[in-house]
């Protein structure tokens, strides 16, 4: 975890104090149920709760000195429980295996993160519909191989993010369901001490499913898939990001992030303003996607369990959500707040003297009946002078001026072809098809 | 593609043939759909369909020695249709872009390609479910870290399988949703030279949804979810391999892949019987892993798209859906003839002098009002004495003969705890939730 | 392996045949040691030499034939071998495993490809040196974050690369080093059964070093440096095509990849030149890396051996060697050809008004006694401007009329710093240091 | 950095206090090489070094307030240092970059971590060394696909770890050569603000090597191929892992983990003894590797650089280093401390009824004049008989018992081929190939 990209709400999930409440609210609940079946006095989970009631501190420290000599993260935080709340608390845990309280927290934990990186969604699509409104006819060039190739709008742009993060914010969701399940099933997982009712219970009062069939552990392809689509959503990321750093270069500067006045770009050149935040953004969604593999390769573990998995998880599991929620923190504040330069996308999609209408001359010519082979010599070699001239020479002059052209096509009708409007007339219907109408 | 590792079904998929026929599919369904909006002559999309009609062989050769010219796959492609189907076919192919093409029928290749992957799954899971049920109460020693844990029924392995299965065809269920998108919209995605309707019928025709909002060509996180999911099914079916190679070992032998009479093991060792399938599918499992990360890199494309993807898809787009299919149908060939051992099973459950048994006579002793760290203690001293036999002593001896340990319990009550079936009262309700009723 | 990314070269180093070709003499330069060591007669190796010098074709299909069957590799191609030599071929493989003739068989095919990515590289390095010293002086901008930033070279660019592609070259030499071993140690690699001399015998002859201790096969950390290596160089591949990507930009232009004449960059837009080779490289690199953590994955074997590294390397050995061969090949031709336009890196270099000076500036006013703080405040206030004019206003007339600015530095001096051949005084220095003097 | 796979002295290397250090020793020694190149007064590194001289704390909040506020790391530094200094300070960093000071600091880090591995390195291979020669001759079974092959000795194993770590030494030493190079070039690498004098100034008295040609950064292949050597020792760490976490399991039991009087290996199960660090490290190994797709993907930088390599590798530096050098000194403790038994070793080896001199009869079978193809049928059915019945029956009896058999090779002779000595003879050559004489 990297303080700087990190942001409060989400490392609150991966402090040792939040693990050791869950651990008590998981240990609680199951005592309450093993009390209801009879198997521990009723007393016991009260005295839990009563203990609970009074908002105890939880020393960290101190469970932590009992770990260095037991070696054994929950008999130390159970041993710390009992020396808390007195006799009563050696019921607690009857017939649990520590890998119950242990995979049952860390459900919580991701099923938490993964709130938090819903709404994170949700507030970025927020943001990229907003500006997608704002710039549904906002006309620029599109791009394929970094070439000019025909209109579009910076809107479309924005709207085909919407969709892109709308699709991943159901896999998160996917995701989040796929990793919320409870299981208390004892050190193989068979039941053998523990009445499978406590944890249909614990499940229960903690929001999440029940784990259908566990051996020590949860399986562990359930989070392979939930890091897998941190993942792909981290790199839905790093294309945006990287959208954003090509609109900003010197030579298209067609979009900035914004600029706060105190800022300084270089310590030699003061003049620089250099898209920082989605560069930097393109190296987080490296890290995000570098946790996938040692994830996927969790799942293998050696027969009921062995706890390979574990020192991974204490890596990923933090460093993927919380990078994951700073990134799209940072994202929805890139697209929020980008500095959109309208007149300099004009300028730029006129440069290339009408060449982006080419395809357009094209179709015109084979359907005035020349034949397509034809019809592509006859533009590719007006094209080709224009692209030579470096947009100097404009391509509706030189089409008027090539006679086997105007054989085929007027030049009332080769001037149609060079309308944006033209291109832009099913926008309507792509904004429609993303947002409903 | 590695032959050996191919099935021909799945590889017929990404045969040249395979793709240039989906490609004619696209162009005349196009057409069809062209001539409707009254775009180009009915007759043209009627000269295709008849052409297709007399089933004409598709003369790759041809169409490579085109495209070594033009350097354009799909131009060569049309050019070679062109010359077979004659002068109607240019109004073929009328305001579309390659990609269109090309990704429509990506699309087409991974949907086929995850109907044989879902009937993949679907056998694996019948083969699961037949032999799970075969082995219910089949009692064996249940591990972790390696090391003996308390009995387990085979049975329960091949239903935890299962379940994981299962899960994985949810999964690949879901990427099969998100890869089956048809997108002919043109350059830049904008539909300025095609009509949507026309994306919408080839849709329809080809069994595919419409791609909401493309650029030039179908966003990669898609294809990224979809590999993703094929990494987490790998990862599942080395899980499964990993336990059957631990299973076969010499000391262990619980299993063993079936053993055809004209095989050799070695070439030096004539009594060596070797699980090598699942040592291979260990190895294939690596592999598909290892396309996940090409296919995220894939998503960042530049603008509105540039080529870096296409080759990585040349190579994953077989690779990865070969070898899955190759490894969940061997996987399936192997848990289906798997020899099992009940008797060893037993064998290596008693080897332990009955330390399995230890957590029971501690819960007890703890119910009997002896303190947790008193019964941890006992419990341990004696079971230390049994370990260190390497099993020639039994633990229910000792502890019978433990004063400390008979002030709680009586020698009764102490074989009460030894009882295996204890174990396997729940076999049943695990097996209800994952089966159902 | 993809047909369209290989070069017969490299290609046939896995074709079966050349396989088996060094099986054999593996094979037969072993049964000559152990002839001499009295261990077989000397008429066994003799035979197998006599029927060699007879070139005999190799059946692969017959050898497969029997593998079907056999299901095992080397006892069929033993089995075709008797079959052809006769009785005095029984001698062959005395004492051996499958795996001396497997992982050193391997070894050489690794050392041969290595030799020819050497040879790529070689030629790599002299295109770029050439191209290097013939724009060793062309001023061009240099950037930052994709800013513009100071003047460079193009010459500075590809001297860069020369430098880093002379580094790839040291480590595949390395690389080559580690993986050329040979091991002939017997099936758990003791020399049980044959003379540790034979190995020492069949590696001098096959140019390779023994292998000091092997278990059944060859260590795989040797593989794995290896095929980490190749994905370094594949990153060194796509950071250079990345540049001619940028370059090609319609909006920066300052190179292009060559364009024949017939080519067609688009179906759709004829006036299109598309970087499609260097865009193809970066996918291509993808792949390259993509290999490398199976390759890791293939370290950690279970004790003398698994065969799980096996299938990882059927498909990564000719896999990674192929496509990073191709794409040495392809890198070297766009360098060999690349279009460069001097003119047009003049013409962005001017295009912002003189920005690119304004570090120089704000020396200059520093060690005439202006406080750091000032000084940056009084060139970012003016470079500013600049900025916001798009390069119409001139940082030099801007600076010449800022009254605090001429207060510590005169017009003179301040025209003086607008010098570019200020920047350029290095360039030498940095050609010697890479090329010698 | 997660604090329990943590070592003082590596994560010592990454505290900001260390990076604030060496940046200043890297701006003070250029203010001593600008000084004596007449640039900057000698005053000014006089005060820089009188400063130093007095032990000054660094702030490290101070510095991070500034930075708050410029949002420049080395801007924040050089102003909290000025604040300290004096106006003389204004002449530190002239004609620097910020890239200058980070890139040479993460040099100076990464050379001083892997000073830190190499000694970790040799630790090991003093441990591995030491256990290899106590156990040099103490036999047990080799085995391969977890298949009882021939014997071979305890020390066999860790002499092939002491071999595959010695060639770990070999590529950390090459890995620091090629990381620890300085770099002072100014914004672009053009040396026009700053003599390349000062950058080879730095580097002698930092002991880097000089840079041949850097951008703004020193180029990241140089890194790529850092974290990749550290991804490969990683592999080779989970491979010994893995060799103890078999070793351990209860079937097998060779060796354990050493284990601690109060460590307690399971709250339910007190018996158990689970071989936790070596799980761990499997774990830890899976990290490592995880690190270096991100750094591969760091090398294509933009241009003369972007920024998005930084956050990567504020990961990835502390990360990397960090868990390696823990993961190898845990590993030194198992192997020095590992309770080794030779007993079981001997019990195991035996226990499959002499099947492991299988492949000897074979051998003397075929000297003996029968043929390969009968004599593999004499020995595998005989083999057969003692596998199916798991070592009850022995394979000597049953030999002496076959009439075939005994018609090529009399009782003593078969008796010869049962000795265990045999397999071992040539353990001193090995010892002596990897050790020295």
């Amino acid at each position: 975890m990297i303080p700087r990209y990190s942001r409060p709400e989400m490392a609150a999930i991966w402090e040792p104090e939040t693990r050791f409440r869950i651990w008590f609210e998981i240990e609680a609940h199951a005592t309450d149920a093993l009390a209801e079946l009879g198997v521990v006095p009723k007393s016991a989970a009260k005295a839990l709760w009563d203990w609970w009631a009074t908002n105890p501190a939880i020393d960290v420290a101190a469970i932590d000195a009992i770990e260095a000599v037991t070696k054994h993260d929950v008999i130390a935080f159970l041993t710390w429980v009992s020396e808390n709340v007195g006799d009563e608390a050696r019921f607690m845990h009857q017939g649990m295996t520590s890998s119950d309280v242990l995979d049952t927290c860390l459900a919580v934990q991701l099923a938490r993160a993964s709130d938090i990186l819903l709404a994170d969604l949700d507030r970025l699509l927020d943001v990229l519909k907003r500006r997608a409104l704002e710039h549904k006819l906002t006309p620029t060039i599109g791009r394929s191989h970094g070439i000019h190739a025909e209109p579009v709008t910076f809107g479309l742009k924005l709207v085909e993010a919407y969709a892109e993060f709308a699709r991943c914010r159901k896999r998160m969701a996917a995701a989040r369901e796929e990793i919320a399940t409870c299981a208390i099933s004892g050190a193989v997982g068979t039941f053998a001490n523990i009445d499978p009712r406590v944890e249909a219970h614990v499940a229960g009062k903690l929001g999440l499913a029940v784990e259908p069939v566990s051996t020590q552990v949860i399986p562990r392809d359930r989070h392979a898939m939930f890091f897998a689509t941190l993942g792909v959503i981290a790199s839905s990321i790093e294309r945006l990001a990287t959208e954003v750093r090509h609109l900003q270069r010197t030579e298209v500067l067609e979009a900035e992030e914004y600029f706060s006045p105190g800022q300084k770009g270089s310590s030699a050149m003061p003049h620089k303003r250099n898209p920082v935040l989605t560069e930097n953004l393109t190296g987080l969604a490296r890290m995000v996607r570098g946790y996938v593999t040692p994830a996927l390769e969790n799942v293998a573990l050696w027969h009921e369990r062995d706890i390979s998995h574990s020192s991974v998880e204490r890596y990923i599991g933090p460093d993927a959500t919380i990078t994951l929620d700073f990134a799209l923190q940072r994202l929805t504040g890139v697209i929020d707040k980008l500095l959109v330069y309208p007149e300099r996308m004009g300028k730029n999609l006129d440069r290339m003297g009408g060449l982006v209408h080419s395809q357009r001359v094209l179709l015109a010519l084979t359907q005035a009946g020349v034949s397509r082979e034809d019809s592509y010599r006859l533009v590719q070699r007006n094209a080709m002078k224009v692209w030579e001239s470096d947009g100097a020479l404009s391509l509706l002059d030189l089409l008027k001026a090539d006679p086997e052209v105007t054989a085929a096509l007027s030049p009332q009708e080769l001037e149609e072809k060079f309308d944006l409007g033209y291109h832009l007339k099913h926008v309507d219907t792509i904004f429609a098809r993303v947002f409903g109408d």
